[in-house]
């Protein structure tokens, strides 16, 4: 018989050559089959439901509202997995379960950044005073021009974007959708935004008169 | 020399098979390389410039207009891209050059649909006159909240969404995004929720007095 040095003959070099490639491979597409990106629309309108649920999991609400899955308690669920960072950039935020949310990551140690438009955080039901009394530094545009981006960056992993305010109105009457993505490309994007519009907005480079020196 | 029925030897035998599977790996990875998919996010506002390069490429433009290239000739190129079909989910359309290439497209022979909010069609500025006037088909919701969705859909295989509505305020003033994705995913999640609302929007089903039975 053929043998290479070392004694081993060739066939079983061949044959075991073949076996670990054709195992690497399949141990491959394993791990590429189980690490499956996230991509995740919710759409709304949804029906009110009780968003205890998903903000206090295990404790049982006596109220009558259903308690039921629904948009909603999904988005509050992918908010509340937030271990390390949670960076909110969202034109209004009045939605009382989605701002408990954030509440609740920030009083757990999460550190919690807040960019809003400056036109409607002090309008009728905003929870922007809520949030600020709480400890949670949030920041706001000074000059025309909405701060309109609707996106949120749970620990620099995961981005959501699309049409949805933080209304009430938005989630139980309006047409709206939420892309949910762990693209690091997307993510990437979008903290480059972010860390953008937070220098933009360092209230040390307020000027509250821009227009003064024009006059 | 040890040789398998047929007369090869079993060296050559295993050794091609993992010369085979090594090749065969690699082309894998060479396609998977050469089809990167496609994640792009287009941020707002940009100055003003000329949208004529992105509209009539190849056309000189005497406008006093920076012809420089921006995330809005970006978008309207991605758009321009269209060969066979466009959705366009979007709560307000008054940007003129966004208008001008969906009307190319139409004429061009791209099956456009249109999907737009009440409220806002009629007002002023608004262009969804002008894409029915040239034979675009436009349905819209009639019942309260908004179609606040701002989403389009190329050919069935890419998707754009994010916080941005068609007009020149939001793409020359505010703070805005556009997720642009290829992610079948997503592209289906899109599709699906555009044929509900062109169902539901369907003008057959009608009933401009809603609350007429309940007085």
């Amino acid at each position: 018989m053929a043998v290479f040095a070392g004694g081993v003959p060739w066939r079983w070099l061949g044959l075991a050559g073949l076996v670990l490639t054709l195992s690497l491979e399949a141990v491959a597409r394993y791990v590429r089959g189980r690490r499956r990106p996230l991509c995740e629309v919710l759409f709304f309108p949804v029906p009110v439901t009780c968003p205890e649920p998903a903000l206090s999991p295990g404790l049982s609400c006596p109220c009558p509202l259903p308690h039921t899955d629904s948009a909603l308690s999904r988005l509050l669920r992918r908010i509340l997995a937030a271990q390390r960072s949670l960076e909110l950039c969202v034109f209004t935020v009045s939605c009382a379960p989605l701002a408990r949310a954030v509440l609740q990551l920030h009083l757990r140690g999460v550190r919690v950044r807040v960019i809003t438009d400056s036109d409607y955080m002090a309008a009728s039901g905003s929870q922007i005073g809520a949030l600020r009394s709480a400890g949670v530094i949030v920041r706001h545009n000074q000059t025309s021009g909405f701060m309109h981006h609707k996106f949120v960056i749970m620990d620099r992993t995961v981005v959501m974007t699309g049409s949805l305010n933080w209304t009430m109105q938005a989630i139980h009457t309006n047409k709206e959708n939420v892309l949910i993505s762990d693209d690091q490309t997307f993510v990437k994007a979008y903290l480059e935004e972010f860390e953008r519009l937070w220098e933009e907005y360092d209230p040390a480079t307020y000027d509250f008169f821009p227009d003064k020196d024009q006059k």
